[in-house]
């Protein structure tokens, strides 16, 4: 079967297009000021993506999107929004010291599994039979080095885990006993199942039990969409990216939603962005949701927020969830098609802030 | 922070260049004429993906790729040999008639399955342990629909449980004692983990076993590598893919390759190609190979053949693997970077081979 061939033109143009399309965004974006700080003693490495964005960092977090109610009560919503302003800082005093992407995501995401308000570590959701499993992922951008673990029932961060499986082992997915025989040998924190669990997440639970027996089939449109994620830029110009969930209430089967798939909730590139997601896990590895809105900037030509509203907007559907991103230039991105995400943001330039709907 | 602005012209030939390259190769691939047989009787789905494809049918297979010796005895040359045709008949007679490509990657997979030659199925190698663990995944190119299983212990089928996790499942991915535990309401064949052995794969697990306790590292460079898999166009224009796996001889921990991961072993999307892999798991998922592929022909403009040879030798290293894929214009590309690659091709022209190294 013969291979069809394009005009010369159009091979020479798409062979152009997106180193055009790199200059072009190179040039209207000027390189800040090199910043103070702990910066120059980190060792450069031969690896990183692009000398001009040395004192450039950035970060983009979420505590998960969904269906979140406007009318929460103040104080509810004030917890929220500390947490998340927490979180952020967690992730700025890594970065604007100088130090990695990898540990700004790491800490961040800790920090939010910690957090009984978040589904992911203390505070996960309960499966069917009443128990605790979650699933992680970290990735790397330098080299698409990656860490992914599912099924867990007794780390208490399973981010650090997943970091491990990418650093110390030959692997990267771990899933179920397995995975928790890899933690021995690590000598991650360990936990009982009751440290994870929540009188809130208990009443879901119970609910979804419930409706389940009245044949009212889901229990909450909100309960799939729990997961916290973490995005960053550092100085170095390396990129990170790393998610983590409790998954779904009530969830059967052993079913394993985006979170640790590679490419679908949590990806990360030096060539175009660091991204992690929340959402319906379904939805978004059918549309390798991470991979997809990196290949758009890399082979598309469009930037970020571009190729996040491309996907986000234009082939999930309304309700399904968002992402939260940082690009290569240290753009940021938070798009999500549902009525809010928990999410946030900060950079090298003052940027600080936290947000819950619009 | 500012969304960078491209230059008008560059959005706009970005805008059309897929569109300018889609048309350049259909106006290179002439309408076959119309098969006889039973395709006029199949219902037209209204999701059909190119009316002008509609008698033209294609179809890839694998059997694994890596280290296979070219100094294969000839009697267990010609036995390989023999499988794969026996395996590419079944997918041609399928899609000759008329029927799906979701049929014909699911049976030609199932065959490869039962044929004890190949790491998938019975024949599958063993974990370290001295268990059987089976991955499979499948996916449909119209809707993007698809199902993942791993760590099945007792599935005679995975690639058919898979199917069945897509078509009858709210999920897309089942692992462990769920997965069977969702193969026992869906009354699939069971076996008992005797029927998965072989002689030659358990004395390769007792190779492994004794050179891991030498301390001498990696048994075989070959252990990795073991899978079948299947990627068709059917004469309604409609794309799937199929792979499935034994896994890695002497695998631990629940490790999880990249053969269930959709978007790294197993990709099908109408707009572009299908996809199967075999190789070095992690690397594959790393690199997101299935849908970078699939990427590179959406956004790129490349043929299926520019991007599958992108891929496999500009971003995977030597002796990783390889790919079988088929594009949404009938075209067909079987690329590997190791030694030899067990794989076939057949399509409505008359093309029928079967090949392992050049």
């Amino acid at each position: 079967m013969q291979v069809r061939r394009l005009p010369l033109f159009l091979i020479a143009f798409l062979t152009l297009a997106p180193v055009m399309a790199r200059a072009a965004s190179a040039q209207t974006a000027p390189t800040p000021p090199a910043e103070g700080g702990k910066a120059e003693i980190v060792l450069r490495r031969s690896d990183a993506a692009d000398p001009a964005a040395s004192a450039r960092w950035a970060i983009a977090i979420h505590g998960g999107a969904g269906v979140i109610e406007k009318t929460m009560p103040e104080p509810e919503k004030r917890e929220y929004v500390q947490s998340l302003e927490a979180a952020l800082k967690i992730g700025r005093d890594v970065l604007a010291a100088g130090g990695t992407s990898l540990d700004a995501v790491e800490k961040v995401v800790r920090f939010l599994e910690d957090d009984p308000r978040f589904n992911a570590g203390k505070g996960a959701v309960f499966t069917h039979d009443g128990t605790h499993e979650l699933d992680a992922a970290i990735m790397d951008g330098r080299d698409l080095s990656c860490g992914s673990v599912a099924g867990l029932k007794t780390v208490r961060n399973p981010v650090s885990l997943a970091r491990l499986v990418m650093e110390r082992s030959e692997h990267v997915f771990f899933v179920g006993d397995g995975a928790e025989r890899f933690a021995d040998q690590m000598k991650v924190e360990r936990v009982d199942q009751k440290y994870f669990f929540t009188q809130r997440r208990h009443d879901q639970w119970q609910e979804a039990l419930q409706k389940e027996r009245q044949g009212s089939g889901d229990a909450s449109p909100d309960r799939k969409r729990g997961t916290v994620g973490a995005a960053a830029l550092d100085v170095h110009g390396n990129l990170a990216a790393a998610t983590s969930t409790g998954g779904m209430t009530n969830k059967r089967f052993g079913r394993l939603g985006d979170v640790p798939i590679i490419g679908a909730g949590t990806y990360a590139n030096n060539r175009t962005a660091a991204i992690s997601a929340t959402g319906w896990g379904e939805k978004f590895i059918r549309h390798t949701v991470a991979h997809d809105i990196s290949a758009l900037m890399e082979y598309g030509g469009l930037t970020l927020q571009q190729a996040a509203d491309r996907v986000i907007h234009g082939k999930l559907d309304k309700g399904d969830g968002g992402i939260v991103a940082v690009a290569r230039d240290g753009s940021i991105a938070l798009v999500f098609n549902s009525e809010g995400m928990f999410r946030g943001a900060a950079d090298a330039g003052g940027r600080f802030e936290v947000r819950i709907w619009e």
